[in-house]
């Protein structure tokens, strides 16, 4: 039997570098939050640890007991088994078969729901944010890798035990760069925030970037998004190029994806759109209407998504009350 | 309210060639059916009279009324508005604005459902075929162009007023061939069996492939997948070389749908298929296993259509039947 005082959602976004626990009431007004630093190397013991702390946390901010909480919804990058709520290998987070879902029930004592972060961002602009009520809506988020989530008449699109849609791994060229997966020329290595920041530094490393130089120097893992934006701004030409180079690249693989799945709506986000919404989306938007078919461009729209770092405990929230719901 | 009499529905595929009626009684058993030649050329008018006297003549061979059909469903090519029942535009058939519901329906007065004829073919082999009951099945059906379809938790796949699944507009080259849709490097321009025939064609003129040369010359459009085949049995390495590589290609491209939607099954038909059911679809599976990602094939199945030429009608039908059932 449902409890009436179980009023409060529960959404979490597992990071490689910060994790963020956020506590809803019932309307997915936010009570209170909490981050932490996932500080990786400690294991996958220590990051279970952290999650349960910061979860504690946040129930603390909000002055609420576990027997309030009437769901937990996390949203994790890497492989899930979904039905189980495994995270099976999220190499990022260091992590390998970790049964988050029978640990954080039996720590909440309430209906824990483990959705692939990218769906859980996907899903929270869905339903509060840039694609609110969209009959057909794919999320793409490019940074690091480049995810992609797709809402289809009001549910999340998933595998049989997975999550899908994994834009990154669009092949785009024949004899391209390795990438993470171990194939050549997936999207991912010709369209991500890395394979941006790599050439970038390259340049800024040949003499061609000099403010990219001066703002980020030439370590990939220190180019991030915002150095990017601001070496353009600053006048590095080239910077633009490879951005734009990008952008057309990430609006090719869309396209054919509009060509399969004819979307009423692309949300993009993720740090290269909110550092450049401008230039980035502008030249996303435009290779989209070269590369879709006419009948499937007309009526879409390719937007910004509105929620920031709050899309992923939205929606995981969210998607933990639905199948609250369902039960 | 619902005539107990009507238990019949009646599947139509309207091909560029030729077209089909089927009767079907109320659990999709063949009653009768009739073939005729599209006969191009003859305007909307000449094919819309001759589809009408198709199915009155279906009708006819299975002694029945106007008044016994429940539904008929029409798989057609082209540009499709669906919620109207009109084919915005048909070029292989000359076809532009019919509204091909609203003649029906005043002819035949039974609800009539207008859909793309690969999603009818995708949808009867869900139904009948060989992907029955699968969770998430995706059809493609390599020809003249490429044409796909997804059936996704018993529901067909669809744009918010057209069919979708464009698999033949799939972005593969980047300085590729002009595709018939304007934009170079599709995956139908390396891929498809015009480009298979085309390539074969042109080798044959060389004198490299001396059995097509033989059987079906080197005329594009005689060189038929049935030519293909027997040339590839009489010891054309070439032409199997030619059809390898664009089964390859299929599989790239296939794969990256898979990493997309994580398919449980993908179904291959048409005419490639048919007749090179062994060496083509070894191919494909081949290339999808390698380019999809682990977690996705591991489970993935990749089979042959089994209804051939009743696909379409068996899939027309049913959807038509479906769309009485929701009404």
């Amino acid at each position: 039997m449902k409890s009436t005082k179980r009023r409060y959602w529960l959404g979490f976004d597992l990071g490689g570098t910060k994790m963020m626990a956020t506590v809803f009431d019932k309307n997915f007004n936010i009570v209170a939050f909490r981050r932490k630093k996932t500080k990786e190397g400690k294991g996958a013991k220590g990051v279970l640890t952290r999650i349960v702390e910061t979860i504690e946390e946040a129930l603390q901010a909000a002055h609420l007991s576990h027997k309030q909480l009437g769901a937990i919804g996390i949203g994790t990058p890497g492989w899930l088994d979904l039905n189980r709520g495994i995270i099976l290998t999220a190499p990022n987070l260091g992590l390998h078969n970790i049964p988050v879902k029978k640990e954080l029930t039996r720590d909440f004592g309430c209906s824990v729901a483990v959705v692939n972060d990218v769906d859980a961002g996907t899903y929270g602009e869905y339903r509060f944010g840039a694609g609110r009520g969209v009959r057909c809506l794919l999320g793409v988020f490019p940074g690091t890798g480049i995810g992609g989530g797709l809402v289809y008449e009001g549910k999340l699109f998933r595998g049989s035990t997975s999550s899908c849609m994994e834009v990154g791994h669009i092949h785009m060229q024949p004899k391209g760069q390795l990438c993470g997966c171990g194939r050549r020329g997936c999207l991912e290595t010709v369209a991500s925030r890395l394979a941006i920041s790599s050439e970038a530094g390259t340049a800024a490393y040949r003499g061609e970037a000099p403010h990219l130089l001066e703002l980020a120097g030439t370590d990939v893992a220190g180019i991030r998004s915002g150095a990017l934006a601001s070496s353009i701004k600053a006048g590095d030409h080239l910077v633009e190029d490879i951005v734009r180079h990008a952008a057309k690249e990430l609006g090719i693989a869309i396209g054919s994806i509009v060509n399969l799945l004819a979307p009423d709506m692309v949300v993009l986000g993720g740090g290269l759109v909110e550092a450049m919404p401008g230039l980035y989306v502008q030249q996303v938007r435009q290779s989209i209407n070269k590369q879709a078919l006419r009948p499937f461009t007309k009526s879409l729209r390719v937007v910004v998504a509105k929620l920031g770092d709050d899309a992923v405990v939205l929606g995981a929230a969210a998607l933990a009350a639905e199948e609250v719901g369902r039960d």
